[in-house]
């Protein structure tokens, strides 16, 4: 059988499903590809997503798109590592979760980092970009407030959404928002880096949630 | 045991879980929240969702957004409907279409439809609206390509994507595309509308998706 295969990006939204298969523990190879350089828009990479996005998983018979189904991929095929709950609540949950996280990308976060892809008006993209930061302290605030008294994202299960939660937390920071204000979603990124995993998809990506 | 709740605003995204309700065709109780009138604002509807956004399904017990995540619960908790695959892969393919519909709505269709939100400055609305149709163009000939030769979005199984991509494609028409164009959707869409449960719930919201 062979390893599947994780296109990532270091530091993007690839980096929870870096983690997942981290802590899954069996072997997958993994291809950086660079979203800055524009190799996610090359033909090349465009035959394997053309949708021109990372993460992208290769099973080894299929391909996979988007961060949330790779995930939930990924924990429903190795049930023994329990990275979701087995209910249909919690696993809807886990859904209402990452499917959220998706949206704030595709708006506040992307309005941040890449303003040019909603105007080609150059005068109005720091416009843009403002207002992005002004949803993003909204998403941010709501985040924090669901998880108070949470250990992970869903209470007592570490699931996938947890490594999702620390890639935003991470562009936080990056972003230079002031994360402290977020106190219990510190305690979480903290709880996240004490896991071997997360740990060695940091180092392999060399890259800091700081 | 109560009957569920959705929240619905007619032509809205909700009307997805509007037409997986009726499918499933077990008693339910839709309520309307006006996106227009700022009702989904106010602080009653943010009690039940802070994120201020419809659809939400009240279980009876507990409170589910998202639309993705409520699809998915309700597809779960009424197998016999058989309205995901019932394969890992299969329902990762059905997360992987809701989840990139989600990031559609959160971007190019919100830019068109919601400009505001994504800059202050009343001048630089056209221009992100414009951005937002261009992005959308090049989103939905994708969705179209995906649809080349397959009864439905999973190929011969009709799940909770397909009502999804069904307002995606009213949307397209409201926003005065010419979906002429996408020849496999068109197709797509009249199979729709010839099942008594998406004629029943457009009859519902009192919408056409032409």
């Amino acid at each position: 059988m062979k390893h599947p295969k994780l296109y990532y990006c270091p530091g993007h939204m690839s980096f929870a499903s870096h983690v997942i298969l981290t802590e899954i523990g069996k072997p997958f190879e993994a291809i950086t590809v660079s979203v800055k350089d524009g190799a996610t828009q090359s033909p090349e990479f465009k035959r394997i997503n053309p949708k021109g996005k990372i993460p992208v998983l290769d099973t080894g018979s299929e391909i996979l798109t988007e961060s949330a189904a790779i995930l939930y991929y990924l924990a429903l095929t190795n049930p023994e590592c329990r990275l979701v709950p087995d209910s249909a609540m919690g696993v809807s949950r886990a859904i209402e979760w990452t499917n959220w996280l998706s949206t704030i990308l595709a708006g506040p976060v992307g309005q941040h980092v890449r303003p040019e892809r909603f105007t080609n008006e150059e005068h109005a993209r720091p416009g843009v970009k403002e207002k992005g930061t002004e949803n993003l302290l909204i998403a941010y605030a709501e985040i924090n407030d669901r998880l108070a008294g949470q250990e992970w994202a869903l209470g007592d299960c570490y699931s996938i959404v947890d490594p999702t939660l620390l890639i935003f937390f991470k562009w936080g920071n990056q972003l230079k928002l002031d994360m402290s204000q977020f106190g219990h979603w510190c305690e979480h990124a903290k709880r996240m880096e004490r896991r071997p995993a997360v740990q060695a998809a940091l180092a392999a990506e060399n890259i800091s949630i700081w």
